[in-house]
């Protein structure tokens, strides 16, 4: 046989594989796999390099299927390549099986989780420009993208980044086989319509006939030529290709074959066919850069500063000490602080422009390799790259993320720029860390334990200075909460965190001056939250006032009220958040606005205490009803 | 004068009242309303058809900044126009005032907020398809777009959105000053660069000198000359243009001018000229789609049915009943089952292929001009739209949400596809309001309430098929909540909704058999809540099990503990929620492992009851300890 006829052999392995898989599921994506098998056949055949038994080998090439569903085609090669059994390949979307529904990194081959469209070619991005300024090793990163998916924005946003870097490195295969999950997509088999799209954003641009193996060769040989620019492959193929039945024919989207035994029939029967597929042929390591002594800044108690001022010092510092470390930001290092890190560090920094849903991308697509992302901006606009986020805990990510501006305390700039729901929305992210630090040495503590920490770790901070309120130097865990006040008569806990912590305290000191004692907890930590801190304030105060510069729900005081869900006897707690549209405004008037300034704790203060004590006076017997 | 000085001087008054309110305001954006100033002015003095004292006429053009910091320039406009004056004008950011850092729709001129970038262009073409397709008037949508955010993937997704439908009504003007907030943009100066992208996108480009008002007047009819092609103009502008000390030069984004007094001097002083926008020039009233009688569909209890199929009958009888009603998809529609809207009421149906946030943006875009949006995918993918969602509540917004496929109960597909945090994000959006159904009948009885809702209005529905439980015609409001079980003898509540409260009424059956009665309260209203239902419960059984096909965050356990929150006693509230995780499985294997299933809920409240009444008979005294 020529290499030709090897390839479409291979191909119609994987097509009749892709069925076989889903036919075993009773479920999945058969008719999306065929249409890209030839291509990812010749790909894997010459093209691609990766040990699949050193999967971590920094030299390794990346295949990402940033159509993820395209999975039993995926799973297939892996079968093909010898790096999962047919028995194993036939587990497929069965429980407890790695071969789940749509690529994960359960599988040491995956890089990241994809299913969610438009991810894929955004996060190879980021792989890529690893490999060029961070790694600095010659490996290609391969990326299988769908048609359908070109309508997501976070493509283009991808698309730009990769010109504008020069990615070379970076091959994107456009599978159009002009059938969407409905019906046919915008441009159908207008291989022109992408052509112009692509080009227009600095790519070489190939089109191919997707089934045809020597045109397959000849383009992506043309693609490890591009120099100085991405390259994407268009290629035409049908959805199906290779049965009657299925092909480029409407309606067959994401279900197996009605008859995948004449279906295999006419793809010429089961076929055992092992590739081996090529190693890394060059010798390297990946690069390191310098490491050092940890030296975190220092701010004076009694002074005032941002925590998004001590973020922005504490990353230089632990970008100096940790060679790991990279930065990347929105267009607003000026606002986030990261501008610091691009001034100190301008080899680990990366400009993502307005584009969000690429920064999270980036980050993801560098954790991949092992580096260490900081991404950040307004934590409003991180609301824009929310299901990079969601998705990013499926890959099993672990990246860090800096939110600044949070809430109606920024103050004149209005709603658009204030974050009042990053709390809510990071909470749910699974795996997630929550930070909410309220002073800039204590800030400065979490930056070095948030790239040391697996998942997604989010950091909110804060635009206004605050004042200065802890020593230098002391330590605050993740997971903590630190008692800035108590005696041992207090009278009722105030929650806060950030900005509000503040304005506890000087309800606190309102408070004291009418004799009643408050006890104060900085919140630091809102997940995972201090739970014994909590409940012993909650058993030992009786009452519980929880203050957010955020809406109320899903913050502070849903994270309180859910680690006292089990608590007998139970505190009183009232919630204290934004629950009117704020406009315009001083950080003061807004937050006075809003409810959740000092003289509106204390106020909330005095009227559950008041209430307690009725409550208690009038109660004979114990609990509840029955 | 000819126009050209006027035209010049209209120019020169929109800067120097930027200048002014930025100044008196001490901050705000004056350079990035300044280098559009010229454009702005030409377009108000002769294209713009707009009638200020009637702002709701259908017949006038739509003005959107999607660069909404350049609202200085904008509030200039309008002070021109004479819609406000002077004085209100340099009230500015300060609080109470409707002339806001960023424009909202507290300002009757203003059809949408805008400040959070790349979201002003998709929601123009969402006006401007309403225009086409709904409404079926001849008005102009111009939208203000600035050059950092054409990174914003949104953006290309509302340029292939626009050229697809063949947008001829919509300009957008890119003013290219090539300075963003911290730095040149990607591509400076290069007008080609943008324009190759937009045209390849199907747009006329236009470029032009946005400070030479003879050109700019040249291109606007150019602009409004295209037939069959949206069309862009691409300005040349300097941002700051017109004053020495900050034309052009970094460093001077968003932060008032060093010397006013200087630059309204070099920019020849205050003037008041006052601009009579031209009216709409045409006949015609809105187009109206035929009403008719209500008819929900009906499902037959004891059968089973999904409520993601519920909703997508129920939005076609509702469509049939009310002109008003629209339906619009991500390409999923045989999965949320709008497709049977598209192919009832095909006029009102609009596809918006797989680009989520021009989805969201198209019904916002549509509620401006009075439509009632429906806008569906899978919920999971509505993640990918969420500062959309944010800022559609800042908007003011009334839309209608729906979000197919929640939880690990859809099964095989896996966790890119499972909505797990839909319902804490929503419940995070101001003023919205959070839906899930339990059985097809209710699904249907929800939905012309839906439209009738302001706000965001989200249902969550389910993939599976469940049992039908209440009778067709059943009351459901919005805010309720349906006790579905309950004796006088009640020893806990189970509470879910969707799938999970199937699973609460068959634990209520193994619980049944054991002698312990449990109440069982549909939740399908998890916001607003019933607040009253679910105190009565806590008081009278002493113990609630909240059980989800959610993460444990912000979800129904969350919402159930905040109406708790002050309650004393305060009932032993457990919460079962996905907490690890999932993999692919059947939709039992997944709730099985997930631990919320009705076996797991049964285990739940045994355990709680045993604990309680452990407690009781432990407990002496009352309440909490002092």
């Amino acid at each position: 046989m020529t290499h030709l006829d090897d390839w479409r052999e291979l191909g119609q392995q994987l097509r009749v594989d892709s069925i076989r898989s889903s036919s075993a599921a009773g479920s999945g994506h058969p008719t999306s796999s065929m249409s890209a098998a030839d291509l990812m056949a010749v790909l894997m055949a010459k093209y691609l390099h990766y040990d699949f038994d050193n999967p971590d080998d920094p030299r390794n090439d990346h295949l990402i299927f940033s159509k993820g569903h395209a999975s039993p085609l995926l799973y297939a090669m892996f079968k093909a390549a010898g790096a999962i059994s047919d028995d194993e390949m036939l587990t497929f979307r069965k429980f407890g099986s790695r071969i789940e529904g749509h690529p994960t990194p359960v599988l040491p081959w995956v890089d990241v989780a994809t299913g969610s469209l438009g991810q894929g070619l955004p996060i190879s991005v980021g792989v890529a420009l690893t490999g060029k300024r961070l790694d600095r090793l010659p490996y290609r990163v391969w990326c299988l993208c769908g048609d359908s998916e070109m309508a997501e924005g976070s493509m283009w946003e991808a698309f730009e980044a990769a010109g504008h870097n020069a990615l070379d490195n970076l091959t994107a295969v456009i599978d159009v086989n002009r059938l969407g999950q409905t019906g046919p997509t915008m441009h159908g088999w207008d291989l022109d319509a992408y052509r112009r799209r692509v080009e227009a954003f600095g790519w070489k641009a190939i089109e191919v006939d997707g089934h045809d193996v020597a045109a397959i060769d000849g383009a992506l040989a043309e693609a490890v030529a591009s120099n100085g620019q991405p390259s994407v492959i268009i290629a035409r193929t049908e959805k199906g290709h290779g049965v009657t039945a299925v092909a480029d024919i409407p309606g067959k989207h994401g279900k197996p074959l009605d008859d995948p035994d004449a279906a295999i029939a006419e793809l010429g029967g089961r076929r055992d066919i092992h590739v081996g597929v090529a190693k890394p042929d060059f010798d390297g390591r990946a690069h390191e850069f310098p490491t050092g002594e940890l030296s975190l800044p220092v701010y004076e108690p009694g002074t005032k500063e941002a925590t998004r001022k001590a973020f922005g010092d504490a990353l230089v510092a632990l970008g100096r000490a940790r060679g790991d470390v990279v930065a990347i930001d929105g267009e607003v290092g000026n606002s986030t602080y990261t501008e610091e890190f691009s001034e100190a560090l301008p080899d680990r920094f990366f400009q993502s422009y307005i584009a969000e849903q690429q920064m999270i991308a980036t980050a993801v697509g560098m954790q991949v390799r092992g580096w260490t992302p900081f991404a950040a901006t307004f934590a409003a606009f991180l609301a824009r790259a929310y299901d990079f986020v969601r998705m990013a805990a499926v890959s099993r990510a672990s990246i860090a993320i800096a939110g600044s501006h949070a809430g109606v305390s920024i103050g004149e700039d209005g709603p658009s720029q204030m974050a009042l729901e990053d709390l809510a929305t990071f909470r749910a992210v699974h795996g997630s860390t929550v930070l909410y630090p309220s002073d800039a040495n204590q800030t400065a503590a979490l930056i070095p334990q948030m790239a040391d920490r697996d998942g997604i770790v989010f950091m909110r901070t804060t635009r206004e200075k605050t004042p200065i309120l802890y020593d230098p130097g002391e330590a605050f865990e993740i997971g903590g909460a630190r008692v800035v006040r108590r005696t041992d008569d207090d009278a009722v806990t105030l929650i806060g965190a950030g900005i509000t912590l503040h304005e506890a305290l000087k309800a606190a000191d309102a408070l004291a001056s009418d004799g009643i004692n408050a006890r104060v907890v900085d919140l630091y930590s809102v997940k995972p939250i201090d739970a014994a801190t909590v409940r012993a304030a909650g058993r030992e105060t009786g009452a519980i006032i929880t203050v957010e510069d955020h809406w109320a729900e899903g913050g502070i005081g849903d994270a309180v009220l859910d680690c006292l869900a089990e608590e007998q006897p139970h505190p009183v707690v009232v919630k204290l958040a934004v629950r009117d549209m704020p406009g315009s405004g001083t950080p003061a008037e807004l937050m006075a606005a809003a409810g959740i300034d000092a003289e509106h704790i204390a106020d909330a203060a005095r009227t559950v205490i008041g209430r307690s004590r009725e409550h208690s006076r009038d109660e004979v017997g114990s609990g509840r009803r029955e």
